[in-house]
């Protein structure tokens, strides 16, 4: 039989994105936030918008994605994926050039048993066809076309019409059953 | 209306690739190849292996595809295509880490109209999704789903199950009546 396809995200899915920002915004600021004071909030209550944009730009320098820490528990749980699943990483990274080498550095650091052959850089994930999408952002999910999981993240906490995981773990028991 | 997808190969659909390597082993060997030196030949028995597969090497070498000549026609008619289709740029890059950002550079110098939201790098195209696909490679073509147009190339010869287009003007006569 055929194996299902998952195709998984990698920031703030695979890899700790959001809180490399807060770390960023935390030393320029002089302020101590933590992911956990997002929760609920809008966030922009949380941070200050022009600081924030300051920080956020840094996503185009060179070696901006090439640090970024682990999620907790994605290797253990996506080396189990890859052996039931086709598991292919999808990640919107053409909009930020100098970061699609270091990616595939990072992967190839953490999680080396993913081959090039599965690895996908868009702008526009509508393109892409596959049975079950790992995402935080509802501009991906929403026209994807198989089962979709959205993954808890500060951002998405306002969206309540997909599937939600809170964790590696909530999806190895979703999908490793 | 919704416009249809068209993704197009860069390799030998947009790029001159097999040119590049031509003049490259031509250079080496003081031979005087030309592309019409292959016609009806298969590959290896116009170059010398050993010597071809030391050239090839090079396409892991940093810079090896931002300057590669462009085919011709390819931009007016792509321009064309832009303005009736949703045209997707997807090339088979990740086993180049290298190229990546060369062959973004390389689009928006030749094609500056082509947004990042529509270039796609991957490994197997298998997990694209669209209405016409556009590409030299059988192995590309035969999982797609859509209208497949294969590219007329010197290694695709002796492949005559896909509708063929050997140069950009009859492309633009088939998706541009």
């Amino acid at each position: 039989m055929t194996k299902q396809r998952i195709v998984i995200d990698m920031d703030d899915v695979m890899a700790a994105t959001a809180s490399k920002f807060i770390k960023l915004y935390n030393e320029k600021n002089h302020t101590n936030l933590k992911e956990s004071d997002f929760l609920g909030k809008k966030f922009y209550e949380v941070v200050n918008p022009e600081s924030y944009r300051e920080i956020h730009e840094r996503v185009y320098e060179i070696g901006f994605f090439r640090d970024i820490e682990v999620m907790k528990d994605a290797i253990e749980v996506i080396r189990k994926l890859h052996e039931k699943y086709e598991v292919f990483i999808v990640s919107a990274a053409t909009e930020f050039p100098n970061s699609l080498k270091e990616k595939i550095d990072w992967l190839a650091e953490y999680f080396p048993f993913i081959s090039w052959r599965n690895i996908v850089f868009c702008g526009d994930k509508s393109i892409v066809s596959a049975d079950v999408m790992i995402d935080d952002h509802e501009k991906n999910l929403s026209t994807f076309k198989g089962r979709r999981l959205m993954f808890d993240a500060i951002h998405n906490q306002q969206i309540h019409d997909y599937e939600r995981v809170k964790s590696w773990k909530e999806i190895e028991a979703l999908l490793l059953p």
